[in-house]
Order: C-alpha cells, then sequence, then structure tokens
C-alpha cells in the first residue's frame, strides 16, 4: 500500500528507541495494530501540535481554564474515509465501525462500561504522573521541552524538579499506583476464573489502556531500573498485560 | 414454595411503605425480582444487624479502622444450597451462578467491568449521602434512630443535623450529584445509538444499581418533591432507570 493511502497517526517524538512516549497516544497505536491497520507515525513536537491539529480539521479534544480550545494527540487522519479523529477512545470507536472485519476493540455490549472503566482508570493511574513527568521532561527534543516545562509547571503549580516526589513521599506515591493496579487485578478474579484480559481471551480496549501506561511506566523507569522490577511483581506477577507493552 | 425454602433477605425495616429503604438492599431485591426467585425479608434492626449476620454465619464485609469486623445487609440465606451471601455484587454473582437458567445480572464478558463500573458510580452517587442522611434517620424505627445517628456521626464527625448542607451549598451539591449521573447518560450514547440500558436492551447489575440509588432519592426526597421533580428532568428526562425504580 502507497504510503499515502495508509492512516496517518500524529504523535510527538522522543530520544526513547522508537521515537514513541505518550501512553494515550500508544493506545492508538496498539488498536491500530491489534486490528493490523496500516499507518505511519507524522512526528509533531509540543508546541506545534495545536497548529497541526487545527491544520487538519482536527476537533479540539478539551478546554482550557479560560475556556480557550485544546488539541492534543493521539489524532488520526484515515485517507480511506477524508476522516480526521482525536482522542483515543474515539478512535477506537471510529476503527470499530470503519473497519468491522477487523478485530473489535469496544464491544457494543461493553461500550457503556467501557466509558466507565475509561473514567476510573484515569484516576488510578493518576499517581503515575508526577512520579514520570521528569524524566518524561529529559526525553523530549529540546523545542518540546521547553513548552512541556511551562504548561506543567502550570498546572501542577510548582517547579518541573518539585512535582516529583523523593524519599519516602516517592514510596508512598508508588504504593498508591500499586493500590490501583491491584483493584484492576482485582476485577479480573471477580469472574469464576481468573482472566488472563477484561473479557475473558481476547484483548480489548480496557486491555490497550493498561498496557499503553503500563509500558510508559516501563520506559520512564527504565527496563532495568529497580522501580520496573517492584512493577513485574505486583499482584503475583500477573504478566499478560506487561507482556502487551512489548508489542509494536 | 412453602417459606422455609424460598430465599431470605436480610434488610433493616422503615417507616416507607413497603418497609424498605437501603438502595444497597434493594440492588438485591431488584436482582431476586429480576430473576424471578421467591424471597422473603427478615427485618432486622440497625443495632442487630452484626449479631443476627454472626448467627447465620454471615462474612463480614468490611473492617472498622481499629480493624474489627464490620456486618452489613443485604445477606441472603438460600436454604437450596445453605449458603449464606453478603454484599449485593457477591450476591449477584452468587445467583448468576447459582440459578444459571434465570436472566443473567453480570454476564461473564462484563465481570471485570462490572467490578470498574462499582468502583466509579460509588464515588459518583457518594454526594446523595449528606443530602439523604436526616431523612434516612428520619425513617428509622427509634430502636434503629439511635445507632444510626451515632456511627453516622462519628463517621463525618459532626452531628446529624450539621450534615446535610442548606441553600446554595444545597443546590451544589445537588449539582455535583446531577454531574455524576450526566455522566453515567453519556456513557450510554457512547454507542452507535442510545442505549435504554447498559448493556442495550437487557438489564443487566449495573442497570440495577443506578435504579436502586434513584429509587432511594425518590423515596427520600419524597416522590412529590421539587427535588424529585428536577431529578426526572435529569438528562433530557431519560427515564429508563426511574422507571425501573417502581419494580416490587
Amino acid at each position: 500500500m502507497p504510503s499515502s493511502q495508509v492512516i496517518v497517526l500524529y504523535d510527538f517524538p522522543s530520544t526513547f528507541p522508537g521515537k514513541a512516549c505518550s501512553p494515550n497516544v500508544w493506545k492508538t497505536r496498539l488498536c491500530l495494530n491489534y486490528k493490523g491497520l496500516p499507518h505511519r507515525t507524522i512526528w509533531v513536537e509540543y508546541p506545534d501540535i495545536a497548529k497541526v491539529c487545527k491544520e487538519i480539521g482536527a476537533e479540539p479534544t478539551g478546554t482550557y481554564p479560560d475556556g480557550s480550545p485544546y488539541y492534543s494527540v493521539p489524532t488520526i487522519y484515515d485517507p480511506s474515509t477524508k476522516s480526521v479523529v482525536s482522542e483515543s477512545a474515539r478512535i477506537a470507536r471510529y476503527l470499530d465501525k470503519t473497519y468491522p472485519d477487523t478485530p473489535v476493540l469496544i464491544p457494543p455490549e461493553t461500550d457503556a462500561f467501557h466509558a466507565a472503566f475509561n473514567e476510573v482508570f484515569e484516576s488510578l493511574a493518576l499517581p503515575m504522573l508526577p512520579l514520570m513527568l521528569p524524566s518524561t521532561s529529559e526525553v523530549l527534543h529540546p523545542e518540546s521541552r521547553a513548552y512541556f516545562r511551562k504548561s506543567r509547571e502550570a498546572w501542577f503549580g510548582k517547579k518541573l524538579e518539585e512535582i516529583s516526589p523523593v524519599g519516602q513521599a516517592r514510596e508512598e506515591q508508588w504504593k498508591k499506583l500499586a493500590e490501583g493496579y491491584t483493584k484492576v487485578a482485582m476485577w479480573l478474579q471477580m469472574d469464576r476464573r481468573d482472566k488472563l484480559f477484561f473479557e475473558g481471551d481476547n484483548i480489548c480496549y480496557a486491555d490497550i489502556t493498561i498496557a499503553s501506561f503500563l509500558g510508559f511506566l516501563r520506559r520512564s523507569s527504565g527496563a532495568d531500573s529497580a522501580e520496573w522490577a517492584a512493577v513485574k511483581e505486583w499482584d503475583g506477577g500477573r504478566d499478560s498485560w506487561s507482556g502487551l507493552t512489548s508489542t509494536r
């Protein structure tokens, strides 16, 4: 397939191998891979994301406190339908609808449940943010780094170096994050048997969400770090999701 | 069926018509009704719940801050299997497993999702508590009322009369609760069509949960109150759940 006909995925680059960093964009990349849909990435530095999104006609995915529109990646352009879609869950639903012969990400009977899952998982994964922000900044290119620092410092109301807890406070924060994942692991044991994935044996969007954030943890902590070694032991070392994180 | 052979549901009595008050016990009652399983209620005043639960061999459903076990209703005794089960979601799973020929409450493929839903819905419904606590106290029998006051005042750290916001603060609290329900209504519009229920056309445990709390709101606010009239207008007046609340 000529590259002008494959789905375009917009992402920001980092110094990680393979360039990709954002867990939210990883969700879409894993969705495309799981469906076997050919795609290529256009790398956009942080300060240019809003401009590029507007140029291609993407919808804003939120609003700033002052009411102005907020644009973000993942955003995709699909030349086969000439559609631009932003925000990973919306993209997953678009892909299910547009490519009904590929593996389903969000089965209709779990659609409302997926939305509830998104809501709760976001809050469970939140403790990850202060732990990982400084290292995320370090892997960005210089032109994105200044923008990232400014926006995150405004968000947290403190210097980037002060956002990430250290010592005892860092351990507490890791514990909080681990407790969130323990909750998720318990959800998978509600059924008559210990499930590998949310729906049983097949991967769905919820699993991809979890895997994307675990992959982010692994890359940001360092695959050889003591912190990632600890994550791999969480909840009896269940590795169904961390296995997913090595999927490209 | 002789009454000694039907499922026993433990609940605490109130002065509401039909005696039942607790939204958590209503979940189980609606589950039993939806499955068409005959049952009778044994009414236990608040101060006796722990004693009765221990007598019949129920598991505690939590622990107090001091580490001592916490017992609660709903608890059921099923004479056909000689099983005692506590906590509404656990009871729903027990009923699905024990009575496979009755309508399913938690389809296995939504089992982990149901657990995620429970987690998030609990926090969305939480603003209901301070709004409704004083009126809940009023409908209890005197022997339960003192116990209820003592435990709730310890929980909130203030007098029962001070827990429920008034004036502007009360309006804000109602708004917060309405926003939670709006989120749920939006989850049901994620799919290709506006769903009546979580899985589409069939009722599942998530719908029963929502209906049980709406029913509690209706009874506690008063079916003819201005507050309940406002609830009925939420989210374009979707009444799929409030319709459920009239089911016995």
